[in-house]
């Protein structure tokens, strides 16, 4: 590292920026808005995937693969969907051929134009849709309960690696279902899944909500998200799950034999969390000194770097060390033995600072002679000489990791609370959203012009309506008018 | 079920898109020649990934994510690569922005056309070679062992489910090396990562060999593969790798300084196996009842099927299925207790068949009271009647599985015995190809030539020049001209 990161206070967005690219998260491409995810970032979002892929499964879904491209006139079928999405996508419009001949070894035309122009995904539904009109009959076919992990493209112009970025990685998905309850019971049972991931794994408390009708997925009926707070005050939509009624089954003519002998429209979800969460766990954990990974998602838990002079020092530190590490792997902890004599001990330690990895060992000869070392904790920045004759280093390791997640946890979750404010006047509102940052709980009268109107003056959006908000009686902070219960404002990623 | 599957002696083309279709693995999209991968079908592609994954970290790579677009001028820096690749691509020429508006909600041009057009990668090495020129500086930053997963588009015109088809999914390793040496070791480690986890997960026995220069990969300096033999006697290529040379590192100008102080080009490989995998798996084992899969790549290893009357009788078999069912998995066994009461035991055990299920175990009321089971082998469509007072269940299961799956590969191994052929004449050339099918060994005299020529008059193409070849002087079965040694033709998929 030539130099340190720029301040969180002095410019967060660079701080961002040059985190990202500096700990080896990601770069941005020579295509414009496509990010390139460098081999330590998309190890995090490895972890990310499995722990998510596990609890699909544990809830009853499989996964699938559809195709990439989509006919254009698909989009078309779903009326607010092809609002929502028709002007963000890749056109595909030409192919070229490999057999482009006409059996003489002449060229006749080696770039052709596709009849029907095809768009690169920026979401699945439709081509889902279409497909499951084939897979849905009866009753007895559902519920159907897919999940597809996939890149999609939405062409951006103003992108930001991880946070906005034309092309990315996301899982998508696709149910379906018997009845409306059930399609709604899914959509509630996905937002919930996403919410113990953030709030477990990522160490990010979340507020579930609905979205208002403004802020609503093109083509559904309800969208349910979860949202965080980064450090700097603003919200991040971080997942959503989303009621799509019989939308997308009368776009698709997708009908059922129902039980009782009738014939119905199938009820849909579709829910997705993308390689956006990778900018999540960024910007709600990390300083000024770098990455802060919970230890849940930290691909490497553990680094060992050895102090020494000489072969024969580093000789039997490195028996020492293996032991640790032997022990440490026995119980499923990620540990690694950085023995390279090509850095020195003080490029290591900023190198895994800056990476974000949660406890650091450094073992030196006089550590060997007390059968001490040194840990150093990332989150804190603290260090403490433990004695190993005092303590069994596994289950000592093991319980320091879990204190190391919930410390995170807790930390985001205090940030967060003092970052939220109730507000009961436009004044306040304004001064609090210019000043302050965070949440704003506000009354709202519930008309999308007011809604409307607040984001034209101060860039604050509504993010939710919380799933847990008090019925109150109030008045709209804005225009006066009668409102039952607060909802969350805030300016947003 | 309507109907049994067409018989592979009578068209075996026809057998294999009906298996495919109707053992829930894939079907056709509406994008033409892109293929929907469906739930059963991606659960035994997971199983391949995860094995294959894990193969490819215990030899020292870890995974990234390229774009998806490739500049179109990107293709050309390489020679031969924009030969092989600039024709069979998809072409993204425009646009379309959600912003397209002028500030006063005039839209001004929804679609725009991109300045410098885009395909949809093919495959990455140009794009991933742009990306290495940043990161490789010093042999320090060398050996650099990155695998990507990911879908990747070649426009074809004829396609085929897994075997040929415009978008597939696949795995491509991109390697960079200080030296020719190494990165010729590392080309024939992971072929051999290939053909071991063909043969011991596959149950697929492969040749290992290397391409002729016809068939080299475009921009490779030689390709390696593994070729296997399918039922019908043809040959399908089920993996390449390739020894890229300095071919990329000159397109894309990667140099780096050497451990002596000098500067030289980067050394490269790449290596690739895709969803054709698939194909392979369903051609080289499968039968007239349907899917025969491999234990160590079936989800369901063990299906438990009820024979019941009554809801006490499905009771009491219940119990005892439960028991078994925990012990298995206990011992890893994956497997499924269908107790399902909308469909009759006929139905199931069809079903089953059709999905390659290796193992069947059938349970009456007659069982219960002689403490027996009904177990049936998928391969060998063979029965027979359990005393489980004499077996342990779960050690039984598990050496019944390891049974299974060295009984196909044995079988497959035994098939492509029979069906290579050493030729030593025209003739007899002619003869083993149009009439018995399979591998032919024979001398060639190592000229593009003659190769073109035998590929024009037999549709047989050398599928490699085995390692193992043995030196022999011989004449070529074509011209006459010497040969130092035999190498495999055959009519290949």
């Amino acid at each position: 590292m030539s130099k340190g990161l720029p301040k969180r206070s002095e410019d967060y967005s660079l701080w961002y920026n040059e985190l990202v690219k500096r700990a080896d998260l990601a770069e941005n491409s020579a295509v414009r808005g496509c990010m390139v995810i460098k081999p330590y970032g998309y190890s995090i979002w490895e972890k990310m995937q499995a722990e998510l892929d596990r609890m699909f499964k544990e809830t009853g879904h499989t996964n699938a693969y559809f195709p990439l491209f989509i006919p254009k006139s698909y989009l078309s079928k779903e009326a607010s969907h092809v609002e929502g999405f028709a002007k963000e996508c890749a056109v595909v419009t030409h192919y070229r051929l490999k057999n482009s001949e006409d059996g003489k070894g002449v060229v006749v035309d080696p770039e052709a134009k596709l009849e029907e122009e095809l768009i690169v995904r920026p979401t699945s539904e439709t081509v889902i849709w279409s497909t499951y009109k084939n897979w849905i009959q009866s009753y007895r076919d559902l519920p159907l309960l897919v999940n597809q992990w996939a890149n999609v493209v939405r062409w951006e112009m103003r992108t930001r690696l991880f946070l906005r970025t034309a092309e990315f990685l996301w899982q998508e998905g696709h149910t379906a279902h018997a009845t409306k309850q059930e399609a709604i019971d899914e959509t509630v049972q996905m937002l919930n899944v996403y919410a113990t991931f953030a709030e477990s794994f990522m160490a990010l408390p979340v507020v579930k909500g609905v979205k208002t009708p403004n802020e609503r997925f093109a083509g559904a009926e309800d969208t349910y998200c979860i949202e965080a707070m980064m450090q700097d005050g603003k919200a991040l939509q971080a997942g959503t799950s989303h009621f799509l009624g019989q939308n997308f089954a009368k776009a698709f003519d997708v009908k059922f034999a129902t039980k009782e002998g009738g014939l119905d429209y199938v009820w849909g979800t579709s829910w997705g969390v993308s390689t956006r969460l990778m900018g999540a766990l960024i910007m709600a954990h990390s300083d000024d000194n770098g990455l802060v990974l919970p230890p849940k998602l930290a691909p490497i838990q553990v680094v060992i770097v050895p102090i020494f002079k000489s072969d024969e020092e580093l000789d039997r530190i490195s028996e020492k060390a293996k032991e640790i590490v032997s022990k440490l792997r026995k119980l499923g902890v990620s540990v690694h033995f950085d023995h390279r004599d090509t850095h020195k001990p003080g490029w290591k330690f900023a190198e895994y600072e800056l990476k974000g990895v949660p406890l650091r060992i450094a073992m030196g000869p006089r550590d060997l002679e007390n059968n001490t070392i040194e840990l150093a904790r990332r989150d804190t920045l603290t260090k403490e000489t433990i004695n190993l004759n005092e303590i069994e280093i596994d289950s000592f390791i093991v319980a320091k990791l879990e204190e190391i997640q919930t410390t995170i946890y807790q930390k985001a979750f205090d940030f967060r609370t003092t970052h939220t404010t109730e507000v009961n006047s436009w004044e306040e509102f304004q001064d609090v959203i210019e000043n302050k940052g965070g949440f704003v709980s506000a009354h709202w009268d519930g008309s999308s012009e007011t809604e409307d109107k607040i984001k034209e003056l101060t860039k604050a959006t509504i993010r939710c309506i919380p799933l847990d908000q008090k019925e109150e009686q109030g008045t709209c902070v804005f225009t006066g008018n009668s409102s039952k219960g607060r909802v969350l404002f805030a300016r947003a990623y």
